[in-house]
């Protein structure tokens, strides 16, 4: 049966990596047997300018109906200023909440070519593989009443809610046991227990399920300490589990140890195992449109996409190899450039990896 | 005017380290003219085992009515079953709220002599001096309601509110700026303005704040960037100034940065600069009571305590001066030792830095 793709580039550099993604696509479909259909739409700050909605109803009516999403980046200084529900952001925010892709899949792992990259002391980071399990529908980012008020005096207060209920912490924890089984066996739940009562409700409900999981080694760790362990000690993590907003911050340290932020995948998942893929990097508009930004990111975002969508582990995998193949040939983007290699354009490197497939 | 001081040592390594920085205020009154009382009393874990409560009234009390608190640290694996309100951390809470104790000082700087203790590149943290400003008594720490509670089919779910008022943040925008002026006169404001309706008014009321402050130049990022930007290329900073919850964290992963937790001091002040003044490493259960817990962090917090509360920036700097010498003797406690230096007991590094007085 044909999978259906939407491709959302986005805003920035958005367009020009999912360009080489989509390349490398059609050459698994050309090639390698991969049965899928692409489509593209518009979503961010592109789709604001086009239609006044940053995530329009035929792009979530599309994205419902896709077996998968690739999705580019989204954001830019030029819509900053508008009311928050028509920033780029909040079409990211809708579609993740829309399609119900609770389970943010977040790795973070050294290339053993790029070791230099990274601003970590080489034996603090060599052989670095991580991985962030983020929850990515509730908490803060999501939590009801949400305001900005004025009190009697005329004076300014605002207001959200951090909540999570026992269901949601129930099954992202579910979703960090069965990546940690198929790991080292190690998971790492963070939170900020002697401090938030839904800190502790969570940290409980990772014990409950725990106990389906006797194979798995449990901790918990405050998320203050968890930072300050992701750069004393990275190598200490196995897989880690924790909530929408700590998530969001402990996954971008994670990225940055490897020093190139530009390499890093993620997927985004439903209770069913449908996804969004996307790079962990941003829109970064200082760039866009030179050539000059690493796609690596985002093809690796199509490796997770063939894994966990798609059930083609053996094309993940040759996808992989084919990325190890074009930086051991030497090939480097401005943003993993090191002397003595030769720097590649965001089409060349694409172009070196569809090569190597 | 004989100035009143309350040391409050703790749980752990908490009274070894205030037997050391007392022994230095001590020194001080001795050789160097510092007019100051010194009273002790129990907060924490000890408090709750000697009375019930982790603040006991009496503990609140003398704090009020001192003109500056010396705190160890709090807490231990044995509380950490007891309801919220009686464990170690919320003596230290209720204390910063009751005190109103909103202006935390986290200054984080890498000491020449123990670059190598650092975990990332000699060339990235050379050199590094930066301050984290947190809001210390708003923010989703205190925010109401908050509460654990059993929805209608027997499920559990929690609540936290986060919450600012104009009037919270423009105290702590104030401190920010007027820090920063006094160093290098660059302000990041960190926020989630992307996301959070509170992260809004932040960002904007900082702003207005600025207006005041021509000469600080101020930026804006976002908390999932600061953190990579901290670990990415730390000495961009100079002042953060950030809310209670991501202050908590940002200034845990400054202080890794640094390799020496050990060595870092913070100051928490209320409207007039009255303070309390603590280590920024915690209660280390598992090496309490053996005599090898670097006491410089807190006798770097009664350095603060002399500036900031005391007004004897002389004696203040008289302090770190003799911190300095002490290591370029080569003293060192275990959690900074090297090849080639020598090991020093918590005692021994308190009696070196009181020599050098
Ligand atoms: C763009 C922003 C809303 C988003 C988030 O905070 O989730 C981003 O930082 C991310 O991590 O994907
Ligand atoms: C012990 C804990 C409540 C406290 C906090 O989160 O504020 C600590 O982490 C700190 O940073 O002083």
């Amino acid at each position: 049966m044909t999978a259906r793709i939407l491709v959302l580039p986005g805003d920035g550099v958005g367009p020009e990596i999912c360009r080489e993604a989509t390349r490398v696509l059609e050459a698994l479909q050309r090639d390698h047997g991969l049965d899928v259909e692409l489509e593209e739409d518009l979503v961010g700050g592109a789709a604001y300018e086009a239609t006044g909605e940053p995530l329009p109803a035929a792009t979530l009516e599309k994205a419902r109906s896709a077996d998968a999403v690739l999705f580019g980046a989204v954001g830019g200084a030029q819509w900053d200023e508008l009311p928050r529900e028509l920033r780029p952001e909040s079409g990211l925010l809708q579609l993740r909440s829309e399609l119900g892709l609770f389970a943010n899949l977040r790795p973070a792992m050294l290339y053993s070519q790029l070791a230099h990259a990274s601003t970590l002391r080489h034996d603090v980071v060599a052989g670095l593989d991580l991985m962030i399990v983020r929850e990515l529908t509730g908490g803060i980012y999501f939590g009801q009443p949400r305001s900005t008020r004025t009190d009697t005096h005329g004076r300014r207060q605002a207001v959200n809610t951090m909540l999570y209920t026992e269901g949601e912490i129930e099954r992202i924890a579910r979703v960090g046991f069965d990546i940690a089984r198929r790991r080292n066996k190690r998971l790492c739940s963070v939170d900020k227990a002697n401090v938030l009562e839904v800190s502790q409700l969570w940290r409980d409900v990772v014990n409950e399920v725990g106990q389906e999981y006797p194979d798995v080694e449990l901790s918990h760790m405050y998320v203050d300490n968890a930072a300050m362990q992701l750069v004393r000690a990275p190598k200490q993590f196995d897989t880690i589990v924790t909530g929408n907003l700590f998530g969001d911050i402990l996954s971008d340290i994670a990225a940055m140890l490897t020093g190139s932020i530009g390499m890093l995948p993620s997927a985004a998942l439903d209770e069913q195992g449908r996804g969004m893929y996307e790079p962990v990097h941003g829109s970064a508009p200082d760039i866009a449109g030179q050539g000059v930004v690493n796609p690596l990111a985002t093809i690796l975002s199509v490796a997770m996409m063939l894994r966990h969508s798609l059930h083609r582990q053996d094309l993940a995998e040759r996808v992989e190899h084919a990325v190890g193949d074009a930086l051991d040939r030497g090939l480097r983007t401005r943003d993993i450039m090191d002397d003595e290699k030769q720097v590649a354009s965001t089409g060349e490197m694409g172009g070196a990896v569809i090569d190597m497939l």
